[in-house]
């Protein structure tokens, strides 16, 4: 078993790299707060023995020699980017996980077969530079490390030039890195293990994920002075298209989520209606035909809402991953270190996009997901316990353990 | 007649102080270029003979000597700050047409025995600083002036603050200057006069308004691992009220508009679902019953989808004036002005607030308003014709001499 309070301990250090106004964290990707970040999980990382290397995504792999160097390594890691007003556990968890099992495995003066590589995964949130899982996208070569680097945050600020401004351009090409497994651990973020009393989520799947940026364009005018008919109001378009993005969410219960999260209204005054509104719809589902239909009857009403308005309509895919189907192998490991430790399980689909859906494309992968509090992520207020910790932790460390062949 | 080319010279001039990025003007309260811009008028009264005193809330009053100083004289005027993406003579034309007024009375060596006086009332957008025509309001006691300094933009900064530091917190009380009546020309901001054909509104009321910040408070969490029955999603509720808001309105056709021109959401991330949403109504009619009607229904509307939703919700008043009657003999000198100089007018209701609204409580005060292009306003494509202007500033000129007894 891992030492449980070393790994809280160190989830409470890290928790206080830029800290949240209300208790969780503020460490959005590659501002100084996630540089600072990175530095803190690479010298813990020296300090466990093992040797860091940085890609040209800035993804960072802490390696643990095997007694077998040439074999693949299996890897741990997640991400320790965090929402603007995130949690404590929601990535970091994943990270700081891998580096307990390697410093617990050191313990033990075990030495696999296979070397242990622990990631940290760059952005995987989203919320600055979208899309999410961008640079465990660049590595399993779903997009180009160019179009990465050209993606924008809300100022035009560049993704390739903020990751140069905190200096984690590693030297290594993003993608070389073989691995014969990875394991990610990740808070479930929702609310089903807490509610059936389950230690363990055996992450069997993942759901897929659409985000559709919408830009409708009406035109800029008085709010006192311009009669209602000459209006064309982009502010009431998108409020329609936010109505109507949950009509269509919930005709596909419980098989489906939709929600609008961001929004932005062009000028934003008081005294002006709207003339240009950006909102990001995010479509999921663990089902393909419910994710295509989704977003088939999105585009034929909003299409239908901007021409009653003689409002412009733009619809861009920000983001997009089709459902996913973890390897079997590695799910099976992760059942059965839980069933050895005898922690409670249940098999559970992810609601959540993780990085390890974009490595399950180039190595067989899987994930381990623990319980939090009322389902609540994406909000300071995220909490878990330090035995749920521990114990995804402890089968991650049995999951790893009989993948890396001791 | 008044200097159409001068008067049009001018305008051009001050807009390039804060020029939009479309061709417009971003000259907003209290900034520095609303500062740029108060300096700018500044000379140029000065170099048309006349004296600049400026008061506690930063109106600016430049006034020409009569030839009785003891009598209470006429004032003109508007403001000089802009929308954010505004136009290059909401305000600015009735500032700089006081301007040329006095210009005119010089070039013809006229003294009228009451002095004349140009203003500059401080923050009549309300953008930055919500509620409208803040200054004016102070002026005529509708407001305390502790009340006003407290008023905080955007980023927290201060009314009171950002007055100091630029310069323009004036050792004169504010509301203590007599007037004997006071006139106010600007531009339509409506399609009525152009549509028509007139040169000129005889302005006989105004719509009053009402602006309700309203306050949403659901629970940030994950848009795609929360079931949708756990979320309480404070965008959607915010656009359900959009649309009630646009929905009363249109019940009160033509005599009322309604639309929402602010809005924010918290945290604005794509994958999470808002937790908070700020957002603004503008509700106007003529009349009071209308004006009632439209709030209980806001009212009750918003307080059955906050309760569906489960949300929370404040609704707090942030802007608000009632219908304005203006002046019968004020608006008598307007008519008879137009009718003398032959320029084809009518009666109208400003859909607009305009700082004549506020000083009506305190003065006799009437407005004349001139046609604008396609009754764009509060855009950065605003236009008049030349004439239009020089129209509007003749009859400025005549009122204003009548009135001031030549
Ligand atoms: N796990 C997580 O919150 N990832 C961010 C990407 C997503 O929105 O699912
Ligand atoms: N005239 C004008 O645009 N004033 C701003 C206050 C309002 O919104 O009516």
């Amino acid at each position: 078993r891992i030492n449980g309070s070393r790994l809280w301990d160190s989830l409470m250090e890290m928790a206080l790299v830029g800290p949240g106004l209300r208790g969780g964290c503020n460490r959005q990707t590659l501002t100084d707060e996630d540089k600072q970040g990175r530095d803190l999980f690479k010298r813990w990382c020296e300090e466990a023995g093992m040797t860091v290397g940085v890609d040209s995504m800035g993804n960072m792999f802490a390696r643990l020699e095997g007694a077998e160097p040439d074999l693949d390594p299996v890897m741990m890691g997640s991400h320790l980017d965090t929402q603007p007003t995130g949690g404590k556990y929601d990535g970091v968890l994943g990270v700081l996980a891998g580096l307990e099992v390697v410093r617990s495995i050191r313990d033990q003066g075990i030495t696999p077969r296979r070397p242990i590589v622990v990631v940290n995964w760059t952005n995987e949130e989203g919320t600055r530079f979208a899309p999410a899982m961008l640079s465990s996208g660049v590595f399993a070569g779903v997009h180009t490390q160019d179009w990465a680097y050209a993606r924008e945050d809300a100022e035009g600020k560049k993704f390739g030039e903020e990751l140069a401004r905190i200096g984690y351009v590693g030297d290594e090409p993003v993608g070389q890195r073989k691995m014969h497994a990875m394991f990610e651990l990740h808070i479930e973020q929702g609310p089903i293990l807490e509610t059936e009393g389950k230690d363990i989520g055996v992450v069997t799947h993942g759901q897929g994920l659409n985000w559709l940026q919408v830009t409708l364009t009406g035109q800029e005018a008085h709010t006192g002075s311009t009669p209602m008919p000459m209006r064309r109001n982009a502010g009431l378009g998108a409020a329609r298209i936010t109505d109507l993005v949950h009509e269509i969410a919930m005709s596909h219960q419980p098989d489906a989520v939709g929600a609008v999260g961001h929004c932005d209204y062009y000028p934003n005054s008081r005294n002006i209606v709207p003339g240009k509104v950006v909102f990001t719809i995010d479509f999921r589902s663990p089902s393909f035909d419910t994710q295509a239909d989704m977003e088939r009857r999105l585009r034929e009403g909003a299409a239908k809402i901007a021409e009653e308005l003689e409002l412009g309509l733009e619809i861009e895919q920000v983001g997009h991953f089709d459902p996913v189907t973890f390897d079997e192998g590695c799910v099976a490991a992760v059942r059965s270190a839980a069933e050895k430790l005898g922690y409670s399980h249940r098999n559970i689909i992810s609601g959540a996009g993780h990085d390890a859906c974009w490595i399950n494309k180039v190595a067989p992968t899987a994930m381990v997901m623990c319980p939090c509090v009322d389902g609540l992520s994406h909000n300071e207020d995220e909490e878990i316990s330090r035995e749920w910790a521990a114990a995804g932790t402890d089968v991650l460390l049995h999951a790893v353990l009989e993948t890396a062949e001791i």
